[in-house]
């Protein structure tokens, strides 16, 4: 029987316990949790058969699985390996890679360590967020796997092909660069537009009246936990800031041509952005995201 | 028999075809269609009985139903109050108003005439995008109602009421204002996501690997069709460019903090702008969008 230690027990870490239950994996389940609240919740849900403090949770694993804020992670995560005992492997299921892969990059017990990503979540988080199959079918990145050893690297993958990821490998600046972009950018323009319409309608009764399925969609990441993605953000801000100066000049420009009435050329930038579609039938037809 | 003339068989003229035929309402239905490929497809898809030359079509009508881009109704507009019978009734579908209601304003038919704004649609477009019960449930704004006859007004909010929409009333330039952040605004910022990450990331691969649902979710309207969307923005110019003033002064602070690690501000704006949830969960709650 496996032991699986899972340091944060919300919507990330949850999501993982219920999917080794649903698949009948013989494994015993150790939660570590800060957030009081969150670790009896955790165990009501059945998420995992017991809570304990790190260190005693961390000497019976086998598997332990990061899935807390990336900063909590880099700051533990040196000291979580000198804990780990030779036989074990952590995990880190972090959106940022490169300030965690730095953190250990000299730690004597880093070929233990396997730095992932699986592209997957929702807008909501804790205990209760926890979903079977969040990650079915989902792209998940290895960064440095160089720095793995094949004994954890193959741990690692036993654990994503029960969750259904595929995994592909990338450098850690690489990966933060991309998903800047493509993730992070995302929640920061949703972010935005949700502040910035609450800021100018001061009465919510005209949200409420005249907000359709489009701001809907494009509101939705605003309802993120600030938690999760204020350490996200402060660990990628060098490359997230490029990602928003590029957006901010791409959102001026649209503006300057509406001042200027020139709606062939806003037409034609509409008709660029167009190609988001084909890009993301490809996502949809690869199973990749839903 | 009622007879609907339908100018503009699309996905917001296509749609209210099918809510019609769906209800058995007694009805002949006539398309005005531009666009052959259309046209005949509209006809395939038995959306309308005939497609017919446009004062052909008018001559006939009990109720004309102008779902075609807003600048094209600001044009057509004053001439069809012209062709039309003296007990027929206009209805327009645009997501603007103010223009609209301004180019009737002194037409001797403007009693005939209802403005009407249903806050539905997909980031779909043409015939094949019609779907039946798109209106269901959804909110409608009604604009300078009292430039509309009482027999209009009750012919309108027949057809409303058929479709399953909640129909409140504003004026015209209020009505201007407020979409341009709610609904205009989410559309600019997902068409220039989309844009952005295109123009960056010239790989496509990588989008298609890193993209997850929030970004699939983010930039979905940044498929919507530039033929209905330029015009929109087009005249309603002067509020959207305040509303992307408003977004990009946002972006922009959100920038600053994250070049200067201000963490704790970054946090308390994305605090803030989960204040947009309980906002959503009143929209969902109370149906007016899905």
């Amino acid at each position: 029987m496996k032991t699986f230690t899972i340091i944060g027990t919300g919507l990330i870490g949850g999501s993982v316990a219920r999917d080794i239950r649903k698949t009948g994996t013989d494994a015993h389940l150790i939660g570590v949790e800060q957030n009081a609240d969150h670790a009896a919740r955790a165990l009501e849900l059945q998420l995992v058969d017991a809570v304990l403090p790190l260190s005693e949770a961390v000497a019976q694993a086998d598997v332990v699985l990061l899935a807390i804020p990336v900063t909590a992670i880099q700051q533990l995560l040196p000291q979580l390996l000198d804990l780990v005992p030779p036989q074990a492997v952590v995990i880190d299921f972090g959106s940022t890679k490169s300030l965690l892969c730095e953190a250990v990059k000299d730690h004597p017990k880093r070929a233990q360590f396997v730095a992932a990503h699986p592209i997957a979540g929702t807008e909501n988080s804790g205990p209760e967020a926890a979903l079977e199959g969040l990650y079915q079918g989902k792209m998940n990145i290895i960064c440095e796997k160089e720095k793995s050893s094949e004994f954890a690297l193959e741990v690692a993958l036993e654990l994503f092909d029960l969750l259904g990821l595929k995994t592909v490998f990338m450098q850690a600046e690489e990966h933060d660069k991309h998903v800047a972009y493509i993730s992070h950018l995302s929640h920061v323009s949703s972010f935005l537009l949700g502040l910035t319409v609450l800021d100018v309608e001061k009465d919510e009764k005209n949200i409420f009246m005249l907000a359709g399925s489009g701001f809907a969609s494009t509101v939705r990441l605003a309802k993120s936990s600030p938690d999760m993605w204020a350490p996200i953000f402060e660990q990628n801000a060098f490359f997230l800031s490029h990602a928003l100066e590029e957006y901010i000049k791409h959102l001026q420009k649209f503006q300057e041509c509406l001042q200027q009435k020139d709606t062939a050329q806003l037409y034609e930038m509409m008709r660029q952005a167009n190609q988001i579609r084909p890009v993301l039938d490809g996502i949809t037809q690869g199973a990749s995201a839903k």
